[in-house]
């Protein structure tokens, strides 16, 4: 049996791009690794990092060069790399993956550029990340003991989701896969709410507060609560507007549960405060088992 | 020049009372420790530790025996203790301070036992704390680099506020005087808002997922942003209780916030999102470099 990937084109060398040939060089994956990127600079430090084995900066050869393309792009710019690709895509048996944190927007993008969802896409999602970006900041083992969701839909080639999960399994991650639908939903609630309610806790509090003075008295717990708050503005900006209806779904659920905690509070119904603070400690102790379980598995 | 105290009285052994009791014999402090608890066991074991030098069960020898009595106590038994110790307070010329997340509550405690603000007491507040409890969690190094904030008044004895000052001062802290009213303002928006925010997004994903399935797919991100919800629940209502007007204010004006920001994603109103995205990422790498700078001020 030979391994599924021969070539592998990644466009987009940053954090997540980057890492991720890194994690596959480390490993000794048996895969020659094809880079592109805008930046030509980018290009040449992922090669001297050995990251990389060749540049390709054109479209169809790269396409002819591969088996397998992975984009690490900003998911508003998907649309664009896309159409680059689309005379080279439609004639060859090049498949193409992502790393988006929002899956409709590239459904949609492979729909305006193909019109239709094309089989050999398989968009895809790993769950990890870092305050950092660029090819600097590339981690080898970004990868390892996170998940990476894919959404692939009955039309989707199935060899082509057994190369998208190889790949990933290669760099030290767990595969899952689910709906565009379910993946957006689940992703609204457990990364892009929390970050929008940080952003709005922090830029709220600075605007009351003459020069920040109030962030003075602020202590570590209020450190990890807002650290989402300072992720790339332009990355969220994408993200929320890639994904605004899920979001608003959720919020709007949250809005809805901080005014009955609001209510209790203001009629000090002691009672009722407690029990949502119980059931909040008991969710977010199960939540922490779980993650160290996750990392325990992998270090037995 | 004598130092301001030499006998100091803890009552509540817990992990903010046992911490300073640690610190203060690590630093090799010029004071006898006197140690009060509800629990026997807990006074055998400071005592063991070596973190009080003596115990003391009877509230008339105590007073007689401290110049200075730090009450460590949750904050809705701060008026029990009060008037526990208050036949021996009026007589003798101990002076009082606390430790409480809320300060309103301990001087209204002083009225109601006292019928005035007595010029002894002198609230306080450690900004420091930890997710561990009891006095097996003490740490003499829990208020080194933290801030300690106390909220005398006119009628206050500036002598009773230089020898609470002084004790903080041992442990490594920094003192700042400001008033009740401010200081339950500018806690209820740093740390009584945050975690009123966190416990309710936990509560809220966690009621709309079955069998807590959604957590399964969060990360690190979402694993800092609802540390501070595993938080005792006990603690937190006590807080609230104490302090709900002054969280129902900031809560509202976050409540419009959010109101805003919400209205923006409905809209698609990206130059909306990105300016506020921005703003919150200026004001919190503002506040990390204020943390930071605090950290190595210390360590120069």
């Amino acid at each position: 049996m030979t391994h599924p990937v021969t070539t592998l084109g990644i466009v987009g060398l940053g954090l997540i791009g980057a890492s991720l040939a890194a994690g596959l060089k480390q490993r000794q994956a048996p895969v020659t690794i094809v880079g592109a990127d805008q930046s030509d600079e980018t290009l040449a430090e992922a090669l001297r990092l050995g990251y990389i084995d060749e540049i390709c900066d054109d479209p169809s050869a790269l396409c002819e060069r591969c088996d397998l393309i992975v984009l690490a792009v900003p998911v508003l710019s998907l649309e664009a790399v896309l159409t680059r690709l689309a005379p080279s895509l439609k004639q060859g048996n090049t498949r193409v993956t992502d790393v988006g944190s929002v899956k409709r927007v590239v459904t949609d993008a492979a729909e305006t550029v193909f019109g239709e969802r094309p089989p050999w896409l398989v968009p895809g999602h790993p769950i990890a990340g870092s305050e950092y970006s660029g090819v600097g900041a590339a981690n080898p083992d970004l990868y390892a003991n996170h998940q990476v969701i894919l959404t692939p839909e009955e039309r989707t080639d199935p060899e082509a989701v057994k190369q998208v999960s190889w790949l990933w399994e290669q760099v030290g991650a767990t595969v899952e896969t689910m709906t565009v639908e379910r993946h957006d939903e689940v992703l609204a609630a457990t990364s892009h709410l929390p970050h929008l309610l940080a952003f709005s806790l922090v830029d709220s509090l600075a605007h009351e507060s003459e020069k920040y003075e109030i962030f003075h008295y602020a202590a570590g717990g209020f450190r990890d609560f807002t650290r989402i708050a300072a992720s790339d503005p332009t990355m969220w900006h994408d993200i929320f507007l890639s994904n605004d209806r899920a979001t608003l779904d959720v919020l709007d659920r949250y809005i809805d549960h901080l005014g009955q905690v609001r209510q209790a509070l203001a009629e000090r119904n002691g009672d009722e405060l407690f029990s949502v603070f119980t059931r909040a400690k008991k969710a977010r102790d199960h939540f922490s088992r779980v993650l160290d379980a996750r990392i325990q598995k992998t270090a037995d």
